[in-house]
């Protein structure tokens, strides 16, 4: 059984919607951030990081998102959500989202999350001025090279259209016009309206 | 043939190593930093990112360290560099690089490449002033939960050991002592003293 702790308008989404497409059997738990609970004795004894999403399997939980959807992947292998048979594209796919993890989740948390790596206020605020272009930079390059159409990986969806997906929804709060990257907006959309992913997203926002 | 886009003192260095723990046959081709090389027309049309490391397979560019580590280890099983046959298990590789790329990596940037998230320059040095903590509280939470013994995966060498090692490397620079954490010194030690690793370490020297 698979326990998955999650947050609204995070990335644990990705995750999430990963579970549903495979068909997993999993009890979706959320974390409050209003109350700060992912810094909660609880929770630092779940994932130390204090960050979601954690995935608690029966031999212990696993995080990251990219090391998360890697592992769905492997463990439901008839959900055909990443190319397993083929170790290149397979590391197409892993470079995909260990960008989305490294550079454009980072550049997106200047905005939020400044404190991490800077103490006084003014700084915060000059951080959060960049945002919009180092995001936008992201995308541009995501747009122009990355997301091969319709899909991330071309013909084939995968993890990496979930895990897209799930930071596109951040673009207007970023300050970036997701009219200047037609084939994101576009992903965008179909992904908003694939049955599974509403489904998630609408689980989201009641739960 | 396998083609490696390096530069010393950055990141590539773990992929180097797990190339030369596999028995690759590859080429090693050094990125001039300091001249900008990684920004030039020629570079940027093997990496657009403008970053190393960069392998390049008969089936086009890798990048990302993360994903050319499981790459190597797919492409070269018997060189026994990941559990592979352990889904979990591989998971907790792919979650440990995966915190070392987006969290660690990423704290220790804030010292010398500020200027990807701010633009002011009193707002750079107020970055760089909380490298230490930033980078700190990683290698505490590394010292303390993520770095079994005497392996990263315990009794097991993985790719996680080389790129701990590669970014270790970076302590005393980021303002760090590496006495604070004697498993991470420890192992720091004694993967130096390995005769790839310090093959390595030397070519890229002299390289």
């Amino acid at each position: 059984m698979l326990t998955l702790y999650y947050a609204p308008d995070t990335c644990s989404l990705a995750s999430h919607i990963a579970l549903e497409h495979a068909g997993a059997e999993y009890t979706a738990v959320r974390v409050d951030f209003a109350s700060n609970e992912q810094r909660s004795d609880g929770y630092l004894r779940v994932n130390s990081k204090g960050r979601v999403p954690t995935l608690v399997t029966d031999r212990g939980p696993l995080t990251e998102t990219p090391a998360i959807l890697m592992y769905i992947c492997q463990q439901f292998p008839e959900a055909g959500l990443a190319p397993l048979e083929d170790a290149f594209e397979l590391a197409k796919v892993n470079e995909f989202n260990s960008y989305l993890c490294s550079t454009v989740h980072v550049a997106h948390a200047h905005r939020m999350r400044g404190y991490r790596w800077v103490d006084d206020p003014s700084a915060i605020a000059a951080m959060q001025k960049k945002v919009p272009q180092s995001v936008g930079e992201c995308f541009a390059l995501i747009e122009k090279e990355f997301l091969r159409g319709p899909w991330v990986m071309g013909e084939r969806y995968t993890v990496c259209d979930m895990y897209l997906f799930t930071l596109a929804q951040w673009l207007e709060l970023d300050g970036v016009d997701p009219a200047r990257f037609p084939k994101v907006a576009n992903h965008r959309e179909r992904m908003a309206r694939h049955p599974v992913v509403s489904r998630v997203v609408a689980a989201e926002v009641t739960g």
